[in-house]
């Protein structure tokens, strides 16, 4: 069931797995390493597609569990699909919809047909298996659809953990199955909680059913950052080298930093978006909490060092004013800054793999970072 | 005391008091009729300045209460007035604080001296004179000062009435007194609530004093359009003709047509901006309320020949998704598109004025309305 891949390299560090390259979808290619901004609901939260575009954005993620909830796949394939309906030209991944469907606990009941559960909107009674999932992204017209997957949380036995896993394996195949628009391309899922064993039976399992890439799922779900990293370590060498490898759900800079050292090219995370809205706000020296006092006056941008639009034309005092007073403006400079500043920090990766200075990039990214 | 009229002339209807001109400030040009979007805390709620800019607005209002308030003026002035403060180059006027301080009813006191008042934030106690309200504004830096003026609820008796519009003239004598910075124009404003006789003798008093426009304040408090309509005539001949007319607060697409009509030259009210916020949209038809569900699947754009961005790129099913889902960005397409939608008809007002056909203009917006 092999096909071409996706992927093309470009580089690789001499150091570490980190490497560049891209990704061809049907909507054109994007660089990678490349962190996908969330757009769970048809929209980036709190800004347009022009300004993903400013930003470098290359492709966005949208949830297919909330949309198939809200609006519904359908009524967004009568409107041209995700990208028609959202005014989005580039690539967009969906996920396959098990992560939020698991986060929902006791309304959803899983079996070995998939997951029933109950809306998080008006409790009405929903089921999503396998194949449902494809054809909700099938309709959705996303550019990268992932596997319906069951979500471990952390900690759990190895027994549960390998059931879990090798059904999820089972759905994978399903998922392959019932991939009729090979224009869009699917990835699978490599699961297996904390058990180095089962993440790599998990990843021979979906190399096997063969994918057009390869996702790590289950990490970032409370285990400590040095147990993530041996989890991506323990992982990464069993998956195909020329094929694309997605990190869900992570992370923060530090994350996507030490992501990359390990060999990822996908990230996505609500992390520069929510915390945007919370007014944490990303820069090359740490976090800036814009409504602390101390910024009442402060007539600088949020990082000097920063080209955003944010940063060219406000100050720190301006900022602040809008976040005390809950202006809606608030939300949108601060996501336009830290969208950049996340999309920038993967561009700038990018750079230093292909000069073969990822292991001097790192240092000076800690060095930077000034303790809080 | 007066000095040179920064109004010029273009054209005037034959049919009625409705005229096209320019007005000139430090800041530039702007022509009129024109609408000035609100932007109370320094910012016209979810919208950027390029987002006004490219939407056609050519100057905009703050309110000197709200940002007395919070941040304070000289926190702005040292920001570099409220221009550089929230990065917007062309016009700003900044209403006198009036308005708003008589609105916090109970928590307010006025005497001869000024208005004593508790802040709505924390209660503190502030006083604001005619000369505070000067100096706010010439520390605001804005481009069109307003006089401090005491508003007067509807209804009221003529005793009262009288009292209370011989107090605004009294203010306005001391706000022209206190005028130091030349560059900065300063509005009177006519008060006299509902009797011509006293909106007269306010207009009179004024022009005694002489500004560099004329305001008409204490309208759309309440009293039917009718009586709105009877008193902006029964001010506007009293008022020169070389200077720039404004009628403050006002109002409905209709109430812009009809002001024009009567000879006004600059509105400003928050009506298209709240009303995005609030999911109603305006159309050369009617109103949209788009959260209604007949627009669960509508393709078509809010409407049809309105040429915003919002209109360019989503459908009224997509907008109405975002409204349903509280997406920030739907606040976003909304408000861009109802400011475009009483730019524009400003712009078309002019260019009707300027074919002295504004009688035909005036008919034929009536007839595309549809009842609701």
């Amino acid at each position: 069931m092999n096909k071409k891949s996706p992927y093309t390299l470009h580089a690789r560090s001499s150091q570490s797995r980190a490497r560049c390259g891209e990704v061809r979808t049907r909507q054109g290619v994007f660089q990678t390493p490349v962190f996908m901004p969330v757009g769970t609901q048809a929209s980036v939260k709190a800004v347009t597609p022009e300004n993903l575009k400013e930003i470098g954005a290359q492709i966005i993620l949208g949830n297919t569990y909330h949309l198939f909830v809200r609006p519904g796949h359908r009524l967004i394939k009568q409107h041209g699909g995700l990208h028609g309906f959202m005014n989005w030209d580039p690539s967009i991944l969906t996920d396959s919809g098990g992560f939020q469907i698991f986060s929902l606990k006791e309304l959803a009941k899983i079996s070995e047909e998939g997951a029933a559960f109950r809306s998080h909107l008006d409790g009405s009674r929903l089921f999503l298996g396998p194949e449902d999932a494809i054809e909700v992204q099938e309709a959705l017209g996303s550019d990268i659809m992932m596997c319906l997957d069951t979500c471990i949380p952390y900690p759990v036995n190895q027994d549960e953990t390998e059931a879990s896993t090798e059904l999820t394996s089972r759905w994978a195949w399903r998922c392959r199955q019932a991939h009729s628009k090979r224009d869009q391309l699917l990835f699978g899922i490599v699961q297996g909680g904390m058990y180095p064993k089962l993440r790599q039976r998990s990843a021979e399992q979906l190399i096997e059913i063969g994918f057009d890439g390869y996702a790590i799922g289950g990490l970032s779900v409370g285990e400590t950052k040095e147990l993530m990293h041996d989890m991506t370590e323990a992982t990464v060498p069993h998956l195909p080298v020329d094929y694309p490898i997605y990190l869900m759900g992570v992370g923060t800079p530090e994350d996507l930093v030490e992501g990359v050292w390990r060999g990822i090219d996908m990230f996505d995370c609500v992390m520069p978006t929510r915390n945007a809205r919370n007014g944490t706000l990303f820069t090359h020296t740490g976090k800036v909490v814009i409504k602390n006092s101390r910024y009442r006056d402060d007539p600088l941008p949020i990082d000097e060092n920063c080209t955003c639009y944010t940063c060219q034309n406000y100050s720190r005092a301006y900022l602040r004013h809008l976040f005390v007073c809950r202006e809606i403006l608030a939300y949108q400079l601060n996501t336009i800054h830290n969208l950049f500043y996340y999309v920038n920090l993967m561009k700038d990766i990018r750079k230093a793999i292909e000069n073969d200075s990822y292991g001097a990039f790192r240092n000076d990214f800690y060095g930077m970072l000034e303790s809080d």
